[in-house]
């Protein structure tokens, strides 16, 4: 089959959840690196794919998306065959879009904070006290759930693991270190091979 | 059939979408307003249903979840006869995710920046420009899809685009004023009957 097209601009970026889903998909892929200061986000080729100059987009095979937890959604679905999306009659599908939608939309969105828009020392102390404080209101959806299981459905490892995995260490320190049943679960899915094979977890070049 | 619990604070909190999305499917809903000053959000029979305390929360006789985002998605496919979803295997399922997804992940993250952790006018100051700068690039995906169309779908009205008109106007004078094919589709939307019945668009009562 023609492998799916991935933009990027490393292997660490928002790219990271769509290619580790690839390799446990087993589906192949190509890499396309885009360098910014070669001006690849503004060429008009690349625009075309993606108007916002924004990664990670993909093309499947003529399909171009972006917004890398609906990439998921729908990858996920579409090779229904590896079982990595609860059916849409499962009683567990809502649970699966829950978690799905709320690694983007409610922990993404706060960690993103630490990592944009923060200039002077003082913004800073109070942009990482606000991210600590809505950590301790996400653990409260999060620590139930992997104090009794191991991933976050209980019928198995799920592409909502994925966008968990892929997101919860931008706030380590907060959520991971001090909640051992986060830690295990982050230890758990970081041993994964796909995600090693997708250098997920490894430290981007400089 | 029983009808769906939605517990919220008002109608016009992140619940604006779910009740939007339930009165264009014609499903019974039933409200349950939540009041912080009752300690309602700190009930141990609302923290049941959601451990964060937060709105919105459905319960689907007897599936329960939250995340506004995640809720539409599970609701449009569930009652499908409405065909306000594109089906699995449909072209349009793609960018139907696409923009799901991004109305939360891309589009409300941040607007939401503007209501939360803003003290210091100098602060507000500076978050004001950071939205304004976001909101142009978020445009780029947004205005020459709806320069063409009527709705995000080329097939027509979704889901999709009641997410989009629930978030947009916290933008309103970034991403709608200066936009006319954004204010009109803002003005297609507003001006449904269902749209009107949710009180989507009315001002909160204080």
């Amino acid at each position: 089959m023609q492998p799916i097209d991935i933009y990027c601009m490393a292997n660490q970026d928002r790219s990271d959840r769509v290619r580790w889903l690839l390799e446990e998909l087993q589906v192949p892929y190509k890499d396309h690196y885009l360098k910014k200061k070669n001006g690849d986000m503004n060429a008009p080729e690349y625009r075309a794919l993606n108007p916002m100059g924004r990664v990670p987009t993909i093309n499947d095979n003529g399909t171009v998306l972006f917004e890398s937890g609906a990439i998921c959604l729908y990858l996920a679905d579409r090779f229904s065959e590896a079982k990595l999306a609860p059916e849409l009659d499962s009683p567990e599908r809502p649970a699966y879009l829950q978690w799905m939608v709320w690694s983007v939309g409610s922990l993404e969105c706060v960690i993103a904070r630490m990592f944009t828009h923060v200039s002077t020392p003082e913004e800073t102390a109070v942009t990482h006290k606000f991210v600590k404080e809505q950590c301790e209101i996400l653990k409260l959806a999060l620590l139930p759930v992997l104090s009794k299981q191991e991933y976050i459905l209980l019928s198995g490892f799920s592409a909502a693991d994925i966008m968990l995995a892929a997101i919860i260490p931008g706030a380590w320190d907060y959520l991971v270190e001090p909640n051992p049943p986060i830690k295990a679960y982050m230890e758990r899915l970081m041993a994964r091979p796909a995600a090693i094979k997708a250098k997920v977890f490894e430290m981007p070049n400089p």
